[in-house]
């Protein structure tokens, strides 16, 4: 693995080796010192044409837990708005030799073209309504450390599917580890020929009352204006998941952040069911994840020795 | 002492801890390499819904230096926009495991509520009108070096009180540290009862000349619109702190930043009397100190020995 | 050396003794690990009072690879929005007790201006149509590294010199170091006299197939607006560099970001001539030695023989 753009490109192997390496990693943030020296004195850029604090701080915090100098670009205020290419501002970016790139985007297969231009690792921090792989592999994460594995577990992902890139990354991350997933909502926000990827479709919530798990994706506002549903008010009623809806014994997801009445009742964001929060901690260990299995073994020639010591994610191994 | 909301909560003896801390850490910022191990590998949030760079600036340094991960939030940009709950901003933040959240709001009381929704520390870095504990605690730390314990010291807090937790702040704290509070202003910016803080009042500057130390408020361009002063030239006429008004032997102190030729003439700004740079620079050491407090004393069980001799703020257990 | 104002104010000597640091350090970028502790424990704030993603990074992580702490500041969302006087910020910032302040200011010699409010060394990171000292440094090191000495080469700097500090300090900068330095432009981008700068003027590109360099300048957008030039497009025809005007043995810089189709045809920026990226690259490095020049050799007394092992750029040195 040089790269991290999408789940497509991952084989069920490498999600499971993605996921043992954050399970020995979580060990970390139970302890106090939560850095590792892993990729001192390596750069990690964060390259973000789309605002996003929740994605952002976490890449940034997980590179940082791993030692990394980080810098942090946004679209508004740089260069960007001076109408300079992504090639170009890639360009300048690699120029500071960094490990890696991280970038979100507003266009399909942003990612895959960064890679022509640089010699870091480039990760997909999500790219139009296309993947947002290191969602669906923390998602895939949090389920695993319920569920145990995922084989036969049944997934409903219910809400806009059509302009979800969260919902697309983890129909393909969810499938390949064996789980079944449906995808549930109004047929407007449903695209035709889902089914290839690997799941099933329902537009209505009939039979998610058997599901392990709810996975409720976010409801824009500015669907109601393109028309995509009639209202919130009617898209909720049909929709939203609320105490009715959760079985005791079902687990409900959500990747943030959430609209409070809207596809979600308020009371079951904090039900005992609910890992919303259980998510985000896991998004901060699984990328540190990914930074290190892209990482952590490149590397001079000669010196694999010595890093293989410096790295390891052992309490000894640790600075403090 | 878990969390820093407010003077109000402190009694003497706490106020004074933090102060001694502050007096501990100080000699740090003698030195060319001032920082410590102290927070290594743990992570602070500072979560500011008002902009301030100064404030937010003054934490993250503090922090740093340290040796925290800093992650910092700021409304605009954020989630916050999209609608975003600070319920659900706080949970979210505090999935990162962080050991304390600093937060800023317009609203009082935000910083009690956040410690119900996170396990970390929370520090109050401005709550509406309510308070601002740590500018409260850096003015007495700047004075104390200045004059020694305060007992029978006599302040002056002149300028708009109403609106200032500021003034809030430095009212209970300066009390409790014994010395004597007036505030001064125009009726309109006076709040009633406020003499129940343990403060006198007074309309005029008159007997101001007597004063150990003139605490001047910055005068929001606003109010003058909002008519609780009819013009900022008349405000200036009667409450501006001018070369006449300074005695030589007083101290002239502001929370920054500064209306120059409004509530201060720019002679007085620099005057030898003038601690304003002073505040500034006790600013990162006393949130040094409250950090420390807050933080450093907790931890794992059994690890009691070893922080201990790894934070013991002298120049030998510091790193470089 | 105390401060870095502009190029104006440095020897051939002084300029080498900076070029020969970057060289020292230049070995670091081709490490994995690339940091030094040469400024642990010390804080840089940058100070930026127009945007640029591209310079302010730069000297971040120049300050970052010698492990200090950095304080970024931009005038947006900062005190300077309530009004604050440049002094009053630089006093605020300055109570940090930086060992360095890096000032980008709209205003011709701001930085030598905030030299008179604090104690730490001054960088100016570009001061109005005045200077931009690290650009000129960060290119001749560029040079430098194609060329070896710079003595009887011919360098055209083509394009907008009217309105460039990058132009202004590069032609000092240059010329310093004994090459030849021509600008070309249209008349009303060339400013009267500047040949007391020491370099030629030629209103067309003859000539310019003998130069050993050609550094074109971005052409901003605004310019046609004001004036200056009758359209972008007679622009281009006359003065934009192209595959037919770069000789194949010539040299390719720009400060960036490109025009791409303005300045420069698309085609050449990614020629093998071009040294964009390489410029970018070596924007760091020098910056690095400007931090390394200014404030590794001062310190307290007594501390200068630690401080010289502690600072050596060596293998050996660095912490990982």
């Amino acid at each position: 693995m040089r790269h991290l753009l999408g789940i497509c490109d991952l084989s069920r192997e490498q999600i499971e080796r993605l996921l043992d390496r954050a399970d020995s990693l979580a060990q970390l943030s139970e302890r106090e010192n939560k850095k590792l020296p892993t990729l001192t004195g390596r750069t990690i850029v964060n390259l973000f044409f789309e605002n996003s604090t929740r994605t952002s701080s976490s890449f940034d915090l997980a590179a940082k837990r791993l030692s990394a100098d980080t810098v942090n670009v946004r679209a508004s205020g740089s260069s960007v708005e001076k109408g300079e290419s992504l090639r170009d501002t890639v360009q300048t970016l690699s120029a500071y030799g960094p490990a890696a790139i991280v970038v979100r985007s507003p266009f399909v297969g942003a990612p895959g073209m960064v890679t022509r231009w640089t010699s870091a690792a480039v990760i997909n921090a999500g790219d139009g309504k296309h993947e947002h792989p290191t969602q669906a592999l923390l998602d895939a994460y949090t389920l695993r450390r319920r569920l145990g594995e995922l084989d036969g577990k049944s997934v409903w992902i219910i809400g806009d599917v059509m302009h979800s890139r969260v919902a697309r990354s983890n129909i393909l991350a969810l499938t390949k580890l064996g789980a079944r997933v449906i995808v549930c909502g109004p047929p407007t926000l449903i695209p035709r020929e889902i089914e290839s990827l690997g799941c099933e479709v329902s537009f209505t919530l009939d039979g998610s009352e058997r599901a392990d798990v709810l996975y409720v994706l976010r409801m824009q506002n500015e669907r109601m204006r393109d028309t995509f549903i009639p209202s919130l008010r009617e898209y909720a009623a049909r929709y939203q998941i609320n105490g009715d809806r959760l079985g005791a014994k079902q687990l409900l997801m959500h990747p943030g952040p959430v609209n409070r009445g809207i596809e979600l009742s308020p009371d079951v964001v904090d039900a005992p069911q609910s890992l919303i929060t259980e998510q985000v901690a896991s998004g901060v260990i699984v990328r540190m994840a990914v930074f290190y299995e892209l990482l952590a073994g490149r590397g001079e020639p000669g010196s694999a020795r010595k890093r293989a010591t410096a790295v390891a994610p052992t309490r000894e191994g640790a600075r403090g």
